[in-house]
């Protein structure tokens, strides 16, 4: 019970806000999170405050003056952590006056460096959907002339070779006042051929942008580009906010589902993250919003509805239909996203239910839809999206992968950012461990690469069997037991940036293996039904945001993909941000896309039988039946 | 000085409202136009009580309750009207308790009688714009089809004979839950030949309903039409509600001009009036706002242009170019008219800063664009728009003719609406008055066609010479003078529906010899242009809503267009409002209306010397040179 002088929250608490140092007073009643974010830290937040995502963790030195932990911590939170004095930020209150020390551990905080979100991007020639031509009008007397201001502005236009042009009404809105302005220079954005977006004072022709967003279930990324030289200007990702309403695509899809309002919320919520990546890639690269002139939209396909406003209701369930296939586009203000309000929107059509036009932005940005010979895209996220190129045909699939190899599921999981472990080995004799962090960061977790790195280190070493058990008889200190669970020891507590040391339980290990058999299978499953051998795939492009490298020999090891040739394997980092950013640049590589869309031809693996057992072989490392796998076996019986 | 407990407005007056015998209590501090509206009376307002239009009289037998004049009743009432008791209700507030008795005159009440806005209308094909197509989709097995919900929408689409058609969003956002329902039956809104708008629930290929819109600068007129039968369902008229604003179009654009915020409130404020049209018509016909799926809007250019929230600022000065000369479509949703959001609203071109699309729509309505014989059009309002069709080209013009024939500038000038005299006819020897009223009513005021007539009449029998001024050394009681004005009395206050005579004083007179001059010499102005003499029109078309009929007789003994053949002269009522239905009714009549302002030549009287000359020798009636009127001399010589 508060007193009524401390409900008023006249009560302050003295805070040091650790490692930083940072000393603020904080009021009765004032969260955490708020008072961090007062005192200038960043601490992540990409449910909005709910105490769903648990990522604003925090540690108290005392829990004598916050309030107890809510329902939402004590989900989030185990038995362990909650008494070594961790909260959420975005749950706790400071209760009444006195002295409190809160560490925010580097996993909480923002950060600023870049993930890789940069995917490969083959070359092509730069030719956007919208272009600007600058006008010189003729010095009207406005004292004479009687041609109407649209005709002068047509007229003007025709000289520069642009005909049958129509105007919007903005740009019938804005004419007069151009036109009869200082200035006889007036610039036009055209959209396609025929279509006069709006107009500019002066000349405006260097000022030509757009946006390629690739729409995640859990991040979003947006790339700004000049669409005159091609160049990437700026680019950032954020968390999807839609998390809030749940982590996967099916919770969100029943959110949607359940109130008639639900769908505007989930869309208004996407645009509020895109809107601050746009935000963040215009003052990047200090470009207005009002100059971005065209966007192109990839992402899954429940995304892709979702972020358009249409029911993804029967895409998420059997046999996943999709409502709409085609691309199209829509006025920005439409969706209400801050770029020029007269833009349009791309929808770069999906393929299937669960492989999302993100799929088609690979399928161009790899140009396996050129190759004459057979070869396979994998963009690794919560399900795997594959697609073979064979004989001219395009044959996709998506596999359910689970979260693993971007870190969910996983005790010390994470995305491949600052601190993240990316790549491990370990000595065969002392099992020593050597690893490496994105940024050279102290570690504070594990991401998609370096997971698959321990697992084959481990493997290889004997430390676990192919069935991913740990052999206990091994002599190591690194095999410990945490709460009932083995683990073993990647990173001591002393040397990582968390006040733990980093381990990789018996769990991790299995759900490492449910997502690389579920890969495994579902390519397996094209390559069977197309007749094609592992050994006539040329290429395999490896796509995802797991890490900036995955190490070939580790994926093989592991049974990640059918065995093929080691330099046949080329890693492609995010491919779906990359395909539309040429969307973007290209308007004939806009047709492309979707001819790719319409194009490919997709098997549903969930009713396939032979997915089923295609996958319980695969459960195995590298598999079950070891003649498939020849040279990997060759290799780890060396050992 | 009020008490404490007169300010909080305990004090009530007992009102008695006539003619209606309504009685009601009204609190202190009430306007009595609130207090009116209270008691289920309705008062005229369309400046909405902001004290500007003075349409909402009221004539009070005791001063001593109410406030004093404001500076608006001042500005708006004349010194003997306010002795007599005049006010304006919605400046006038009961201020104490007590009684008194509030006669509403018939002037000030809202007409609920239709007032004459239908033009004469040729026959054509209806063929609109935008269709209907019933779909009937396959039954779903819902558990096997992977067909996306667009690709069902679309085969069954072409199965109906519709191509290459695409999808707005809100189909797109509508399709799942309308192809998944009980009903297999669909109903796709189709714009053009290619682009599905909207999807509805089962079969309503019988409920397609259209728009057309008529924007005068005075009275806005709306026309609720069945885009299949091309049935006219109902029409309303209503004053346009930018008066609040200004009276004419000068005032409005200056006003435009004044603050960059000043054009949104005119656009809004006319749509304000445009939606409360649509109500009005909706209810008529028991049609929904949503079934609207097609508008088309007709008006004076500085009307069409601020209704698109298009500066008119040049429009209205010399030379008076337009901004945008060429028809567009616009989604109904980006100016907020309450219509199916779906839908276009189809802007008719305009053809020349004074020559608006509702001269354009008046040129389709009389067919003279057709006509192999010379034809002529007057359209008469503030400004008459006058057409020749000579020769397979038409040639126009605008005249500043004055409100004079809509009731404006005349003392007792009204529109053509219940209880205006609408014709008059004076004896020659004891110059005894009959006349006839719109509906019958008790005569209130007088409308154009009235005022032509009475001229006319006053002209014949020598009450007013050619130069329009009154002989009195004519004996009759009629011939009166009040406030120093000479005055002839048309009707005796006894028979008035008002509490006055109704009379015409020398300023009237002057007022139409005005606007008969400019309307005459404008015409004359072409026919010189063109080489053509008045003889040779074998067809004038009169429009305009200044009477249900105009005597051509009259007409031409004011000299009020070129002398022709008395059969060759045919009212045609509101021919804008007729043109704006036939563009909403068919497809290929919207081409030719902009094939018709495209071609149009359009001759600029304001800088015209011979419009001068012309004008000033119209000044007499029928006109200063007795050879251009021979037929009119004869008959004038008769009498």
């Amino acid at each position: 019970m508060f007193s009524k002088r401390e409900y008023l929250g006249e009560e302050q608490a003295e805070a040091v806000f650790q490692p930083d140092g940072r000393r603020v007073k904080i009021r009765a009643m004032s969260k955490i999170i708020d008072a961090a974010r007062d005192a200038g830290l960043d601490i992540q937040s990409p449910c909005a405050d709910l105490g769903l995502c648990g990522r604003c963790r925090i540690i108290l030195n005392d829990r004598q003056i916050v309030t107890d932990p809510t329902e939402n911590e004590l989900r989030s939170i185990s038995k362990h952590d909650l008494e070594a004095g961790y909260r959420l930020a975005c749950q706790c209150s400071i209760s009444k006056s006195g002295s409190i020390v809160i560490t925010v551990p580097a996993e909480s905080r923002v950060s600023h460096q870049k993930t890789v979100i940069h995917g490969f991007m083959p070359p092509f020639k730069v030719s956007a959907k919208v272009s600007k031509v600058v006008i010189r009008i003729p010095r009207i007397s406005s004292s004479k002339s009687i041609i109407a201001d649209s005709e002068i502005l047509l007229d003007a236009l025709k000289v520069k070779g642009c005909k049958n042009m129509s105007l919007s009404l903005d740009s019938m809105r804005l004419l007069p006042n151009l036109l009869h302005s200082n200035s006889n220079v007036i610039t036009a954005l055209i959209w396609g051929r025929n279509t006069v977006l709006t107009l500019e004072y002066g000349d405006r022709h260097d000022r030509l942008f757009g946006l390629a967003l690739d729409i995640g279930t859990t991040k979003l990324a947006g790339y700004l580009v000049n669409l005159i030289t091609g160049k990437l200007l700026a680019s950032s990702s954020l968390a999807n906010p839609q998390i809030a309403f749940g982590e996967d695509l099916i919770s969100r899809v029943t959110y949607w589902s359940e109130h008639s309002d639900n769908g505007r919320r989930l869309q208004e919520s996407v645009v509020i993250g895109v809107n601050k990546i746009i935000a963040n890639v215009c003052k990047e690269a200090e470009v207005s919003q009002n100059e971005i002139s065209d966007v192109t939209v990839a992402g899954n396909t429940v995304m892709h509805h979702i972020f358009f406003g249409i029911s993804p209701e029967r895409v998420a369930q059997t046999p996943f239909p999709l409502a709409v296939s085609k691309s199209f586009d829509v006025k920005s203000e439409f969706i209400k996203m801050n770029v020029n309000p007269s833009a349009y929107v791309h929808a770069i059509p999906p393929i299937a239910g669960f492989v999302g036009s993100d799929t088609v932005a690979g399928i161009l940005a790899t140009e396996i839809y050129k190759s004459s010979e057979t070869s396979m895209l994998i963009d690794i996220g919560t399900n795997a999206e594959i697609v073979v190129a064979h004989n001219k045909q395009l044959t996709c699939c998506s596999s359910p992968a689970g979260p693993a190899f971007e870190g969910g599921r996983i005790e010390h999981g994470m995305r491949s950012s600052n601190g993240a472990i990316e790549s491990v080995w370990i000595d065969s004799k002392d099992y020593t461990v050597g690893y490496h962090t994105v940024n050279d960061a102290k570690p504070i977790g594990i991401c998609g690469s370096g997971l698959i790195d321990a697992v084959a280190q481990m493997l290889k070493t004997g430390i676990i069997g192919r069935n991913g058990h740990f052999d206990t008889t091994k002599k190591t200190d690194r095999l410990r037991t945490y709460d009932g669970k083995t683990g073993f020891v990647l990173a001591w507590m002393k040397d990582t940036g968390i006040a733990a040391d980093i381990t990789l339980t018996s769990q991790d290990i299995q759900e490492v293996l449910l997502a690389k058999a579920a890969i495994y299978a579902g390519a397996s499953v094209i390559l069977k039904r197309l007749n094609v051998k592992s050994e006539d795939i040329k290429q395999l492009y490896v796509a995802g945001s797991f890490g900036t490298y995955v190490d070939v020999t580790s994926s093989l090891l592991i049974g990640m993909y059918p065995e093929l040739q080691y330099d046949h394997v080329r890693f492609v980092g995010n491919s779906s941000g990359a395909g539309a950013r040429m969307i973007l640049l290209s308007d004939k590589l806009r047709r492309t896309a979707d001819k790719i869309a319409e194009t490919t031809r997709h098997i549903e693996l969930s009713t396939d039988p032979l997915f089923e057992s295609e996958y319980t072989k695969a459960l195995w490392m590298p598999h079950r039946e070891d003649k498939r796998f020849p040279n990997v076996m060759k290799m780890l019986r060396k050992h």
